[in-house]
């Protein structure tokens, strides 16, 4: 497994923020660090206003103590740039770089990210900064890794933003015709005839255009990592042997196609931070930040100790940092970092958790933290083979973003929650995905599954064609291959460009009232179940029926007239699961939206709460269950027990 | 009946947006046209940018194309002004003719309808284009009327508005001492001493004053039918034979007052897209049509081939479209149109269904629409004779718009939605009824619902009692009476206007929390059912009580110290129905919310799931049920069966 | 009890807007007033436009009628300055002193309070219009006392209010230094170099800065006042004599700190709409009021004759008017006042209610009032004695502020509420409390309940200190004492300030999930009922464990895994409630929040619903159920009855 040089084993650590804490903290802050087995911090994360507190004036020489009292402990830096943030002196001097909303907003500091990254006067201060820092720390033995910026996800609708994403689009569509043939203008008078008449999708009086926010979005991302790559450009020339990252964040609403960004960094870094069910989300967020990585190591740059629900801070259960920061490790992260050291005590961020919480060390967080920090070094032999996947599921950016456009058939749908529903059966029937993109390889994988894929392109289409015909086996949900890079429908039948390969032709897409429910029901009458949220008219055209839709389903609140409404008198005995030989494999479609069980059953697979995790000869196995488990050819753990140990001869 | 010279029978057809497909495409639309009984579609409505690419420069070759097309075809065109969306052009033209919100957001193009009513250059331009239309199709023989505009609804609170507004309050009041009484100026000291102090109702700190609410909404109304006069003016001067109309469009938000503007138009067109129960919803929209045409024929413009719930496409049963389109046709309409012919493939209403859907021909809706194109003209003879009502429905759009205001006595005040709750209970019982406004000719109905009007006129008021003097009966629902044009209380006594007419008077409303009922109980104590959601303490003054307010009612979540809190204390016992000889005719006064069951009860009527229409010597028989269902001296209808047949000899 | 001078007795009366209405009405009004023994009106709330209708031109000739006609019937004046609402002439004229908010709105007039306080021009005017009133009707015989303004509360963020702002943070901090330490400056790089760059909280990209929200209103507290101040020293100078006041008004919202503001009053006067359960948010309001006004004599200014739920007007039960004045004036009210006399007919309020109705004089309402007008001279002399209250209950405007903060480990937290909470367990169980201050002395009391007090200062800390050190007895709950001043945690073991005094430390705080709740149980193991909502993982550090966490309480829709989540895990058998003996006293900590039966029962309390007030040696009596209940050594009241009697001897 290649690694970016100069970072060692695997890293152990978070952000350290010392400049929030007087100078004698830092001495007890290095002396815990000693005790809890940290080997990197990330430092000076949203320091732009300490390092230049006013324009051009800097203040280099705490961030130096800093450095060098770090690497007299043995402790490496991840030197971020600071250019997340700037100064509130930055939006005084050049109020054009601040964001404006999408209905004409311009903000003001007093948070963080507020900036155009379109904005002339930002992108040459992110350079000067990144560049000052390079200068100064260049050759420092500290220094490790450069962390730019910090999450990047931040839009913007100015003038600025509107003249760059003018550009990207001449860029991408060449002419006016071409944009508009794309952008569908002939709709609601939209034709474009002038190149300064195209505009970010600003404030309109109903829906938006779904093509033009599609494209906004991919403009965001790529304007994004232009900033990255300027700041990456400097470092470089200063300090050529330093690999450069930034910690993706992932989220919905980020406009970033991070599998394009993870070619640009030396390291794939994400942050991560689940909500509602710990572990299976975190198996989710590094299988993908193992697909985005291209199956090279990769680091987990921030969790937290305790567990952010959105509207709730909830108590990680004992030992449970430990589970989860294995179960990273396990799929590939070359460490554990978390955000952050010491909790902080004051700014917009005083109730985020930290490895030192408020009360100090005497508690069972840094108890634990330490305990973590002692054993990463033992499994380091187990982290040099390679993550082993049997499975795939393809997740796209685009897709999940062109799902996101009002307008469309039904409230709720959402490509990233189907790749996670998927991915999250295979998890607890014990199969090990990787989570890649549609135009990946897939020769490797027995089963790949492709969930809600509303957009792909004909080439990538033709990628899943190849792998069938070679002899895999895919499974297709509801609403794929739909629509194609414009976010345009495929006519003539869906799923538009899989029709083929599925043997299938969709006539029309019934979704269901929230709580109605089809019965599905097999070849010779028996149950399979139910399809939720959503049913197909499927004609088959090659394919032969696995299961067909059969009654309404009762529910409470849905009566006998409303339940299925049209859909379940419509497709009453009609095609909802399929199976076409193509070629050398096979290619399931599946029309409705199938509840975790009968998607298992579908599968052939059995949940179970241990999570088992092959990398060559060893074997990761986590409890996360209330009773014991029998790990196979291995121990019985208790409840909330772990092993890593050699199950096989390699 | 009179109907627009040189349309001929029944229209069958939709919108068609040849612009937004390659010109073989066309071909085929017409072939397919033919083959699905089309005789008139809807032609430009949003094409402004493709006739006028660039300012001033006209294409208009591909809409000759299409119209001879069309022509050769036998399909006639109802050819749209394009006006309700202006060009990307247009907005960088003319930056003072986009839509202000009320918090003074100036929007931008990208979607539809962004413009300001009231903005010189947007009339301008829109007169412009119009004329222009008008100049090169007279004469053409495809042309068979005019559709202005689109769903006329859009207002604006920009500086433009704001003057035109002061115009129109100079004309309805003269002087600023009557603005200023009307408004109630004297509260929160909102007197304007100089006509430029008045605004529309923009951002401002707490509630907004009602008065001004409302008249704004008149005003926005009475802006856009000059907008629409205009427009005919210029066409009419071009065609003086050729009719014209605008598709009106029903719901809460539209400014318009749809009975106003019939008058204007040659022939009342709506669109209608029913959301949780199509064929009640459908009735009540097309007796609502009946009911501004002044019961003149009048056409169903737009509906969808699918339900549109808001947040779900919801697929129509089998037969569905059928019956539905029946149920217009019999309530007055002189066809049946679409939205939309072919079923766009991008754009903001991508997944908007059409007659072709994006599978294409074969397709279970493209069959029904076939079957449907064979059947209408079967339907014409039965169609030449009026829509029979025995009871009328009193609505006001005025006095809807007044219960919009804020700080009313109870949440979840709706005129409109009180309307349909009586018009359903009516459509349910076998009862055919006329939607009409208050001033409306009432001799020829034997009964006569007022529900929940707030405000009334006293002219209306007069209406009301003359009706009843001439022995006519009239249910009249809480809450009615109340506010004068001005949407100011009437002291004394609610109902205010109408109180001596009923014989009561009200000392106070009693609104009841959510869950909350009380029993209701007739003179010999029998259950009459419960009123939910509002009471009023009801003092008889000539009335007799036909039920009393009795216990609370226990519900979930409302305890026994709560249920109807202060009211079922202070009513107990105390009228709730009332009846009143006035005249040589009743009214009665239900001073609460009753349910379905219990007004249909009051009523005398028995539901069923035959919705029957009487024309003449014909009857339209519709079974939307799940059971057979028997016509009087008619078939034996099945599920979904339907029939159209001389009941009785003329 | 001293008193403002000049007032006299037991006030009787409302808001009198004669404004509204002609002349003839105002003849009946002092009719109605006399028969209804209305003693004091409150005049002129927002007449602005009426006095003053065009810039520097007023017309005082209507008021000098009104205040002759009352002066006549022998009812005083409680005469307004109209600042709250500018006619609409001021915006015209003066822009800039129009609200902005924090998006950078600019708010036009159309209802109340749309000015900007900081606005020199607003300011100008406010002390010009004081003064031409004072100047007017300095020696009127019927001016009684000013009210100024009407219900301060509202904010502003333009340039006038960020300069102000500025203006006020120098003379709290000094210097920048002093302001980026309060303010955590160095927290995602928000360090000021210049005093310009400080802003209000406006707009901006995510969380804003929790101290600078903190001190933004206490910012707009100060601001107001200055505003206030400005009026009341025109006042002074011209009618010495005349005793001046404003309507606090209390809510979440309400950037106002009412127990600062009491000490610039000559009376504390306070308005109150009560929600959901009037009896006991009426003994809240009253028991704050009183401690705002130190234990002096206050005045309810305005109340409604129903009772508002936010969504609905609700009807007072028969007799609920006068019961709930009575509490008013058994815990300390020197009279009782409506909003308003006669309900308007137009204008955004026109469906608050009056004493007289809509109905007029022949209704249940003003019946009651004139009920209630005959008994409150029989109480004057039971209203002299002073208030006894045996416990406290310490609320500050501050901490509840601090808690409105994002970011913080659990939604719902709400200081205030807690302070209902403890309070309304304490009025259930018979005990009369006060609401007070962390700074007050306290000696008087038997109990101090401090709930979830978040923010406190070292010297109000050391307060408590020394109340138990004397003897007294604190209930701490949890979440207390976590934060200095500016926000900022208090670091080394939560709760901060109180960690000696409690002799606890706790590690973590553990917020539960909604509907999740764990058993306390005490030590012999008996159930102690539950803990919700919070948990803490306590160290005793001096304190005995007076409950221990137990097992997850199965709740609906939290399966056995996630009841608790972590918490449950963590903190099985450590300590929940602790007590701890410090110098005479005792102090309690709860660190979770208890349902009010476990509260209650944990202070030993009984919970009843009559109410008992004592005041010397009168007792009012209450009963707010739906039995009778017994007056201990007094009669036996009906439901809804009431006495207020001599129950001892002097």
């Amino acid at each position: 497994m290649d690694w970016p040089k100069g970072i060692g084993g695997l890293c152990y650590g978070g952000d350290y923020n010392p400049e929030q804490w007087p100078e004698e903290v830092w001495e007890e802050d290095v002396a815990l660090m000693r005790r809890a087995g940290v080997n990197l911090v990330s430092v000076g994360v949203f320091s732009w206003a300490r390092l230049e507190p006013s324009p051009g004036s800097h203040d280099f020489a705490w961030l130096d103590r800093v450095l060098d009292l770090l690497h007299g402990a043995g402790v490496r830096v991840n030197l971020a740039t600071p250019t997340a943030s700037p100064p509130p002196w930055f939006g005084l001097a050049h109020p054009d770089a601040l964001t404006v909303t999408a209905d004409g907003t311009r903000l003001t500091h007093g948070s963080r990210d507020t900036y155009c990254v379109s904005a002339p006067a930002y992108r040459e201060a992110s350079v000067r900064i990144a560049g000052e820092l390079a200068r100064r720390y260049r050759g420092h033995p500290a220094l490790a890794m450069w962390h730019v910026h910090n999450e990047y996800g931040t839009g913007c609708h100015c003038d600025h933003a509107a003249a760059a994403f003018r550009t990207w689009l001449r860029d991408r569509y060449g002419t006016l015709d071409a944009l508009n043939d794309a952008w569908t203008g002939s709709f609601w008078s939209q034709h474009h005839s002038a190149w300064e008449q195209v505009m970010p999708p600003r404030a309109t009086r109903y829906l938006p255009n779904p093509a033009q926010t599609l494209d906004f979005r991919r403009f965001l991302s790529d304007e994004m990592l232009t900033h990255f790559r300027e700041q990456k450009a400097v470092l470089r020339e200063h300090t050529p042997d330093v690999p450069v990252t930034t910690n993706f964040v992932f989220g919905d609403w980020v406009p970033v196609d991070h599998r394009r960004w993870a070619a640009e960094t030396d390291l794939v870094a994400v942050d991560h931070y689940p909500t509602a069910d710990p572990p299976q989300e975190t198996a989710f967020a590094a299988d993908l930040a193992r697909g985005w990585a291209g199956g090279r190591p990769w680091l987990l740059m921030e969790q937290a100790v305790v567990t952010y629900t959105g509207h709730r801070m909830i108590a990680k259960r004992p030992g449970e940092i430990t589970r989860l920061s294995l179960s990273h490790v396990a799929r590939g992260s070359r460490g554990v970092m978390f955000f952050q050291w010491r909790a902080s005590r004051g700014g917009a961020e005083l109730w985020h958790a930290g490895m030192v919480p408020h009360a100090g060390e005497d508690s069972r967080i840094f108890r634990e933290i330490t305990e973590l920090g002692a054993l990463l070094p033992s499994l380091e032999e187990a982290c040099r083979a390679p993550v082993e996947a049997e499975a795939a599921v393809l997740w796209d950016a685009e897709a999940g973003w062109a799902l996101q456009a009002p307008g469309l058939p039904s409230a709720g749908l959402d490509h990233t929650e189907e790749v996670r529903r998927a991915h999250r059966v295979l998890y607890r029937g014990g199969v090990t995905a990787d989570v890649v993109h549609p135009s990946a390889g897939l020769s490797a994988y027995r089963l790949v599954l492709v969930p809600a894929l509303y957009l792909i392109s004909d080439d990538d289409a033709a990628n899943l064609r190849r792998h069938v015909e070679g002899g895999g086996t895919l499974v297709v949900t509801y609403l794929s291959g739909v629509a194609d890079p414009c976010a345009r429908v495929r006519t003539g039948g869906y799923p538009g460009a899989l029709r083929d390969l599925l043997g299938v032709r969709v006539e029309e897409f019934h979704p269901l009232p929230p709580g109605a429910a089809l019965a599905l029901t097999g070849p010779g009458g028996e149950d399979l179940g139910t399809g939720t949220f959503w049913s197909e008219h499927v004609h088959l055209e090659g394919a032969e029926a696995l299961a067909r839709y059969g009654a309404s389903v009762p529910a409470p609140g849905i009566g006998p007239h409303d339940a299925g409404w049209g859909a379940g008198a419509a497709l009453h005995g009609l095609p909802a699961i399929t199976r076409h030989r193509y070629g050398a494999g096979t290619a399931l479609y599946v029309s409705t939206r199938l509840p975790d069980a009968d998607l298992s059953r579908l599968l052939g697979l059995e949940p179970s709460p241990l999570e088992l995790v092959r990398r060559g000869e060893w074997v990761f196995a986590v409890n996360h269950g209330d009773d014991e488990q029998q790990v196979p050819d291995g121990p019985l753990l208790p409840p909330g027990g772990y092993a890593v140990r050699r199950a096989r001869q390699g």
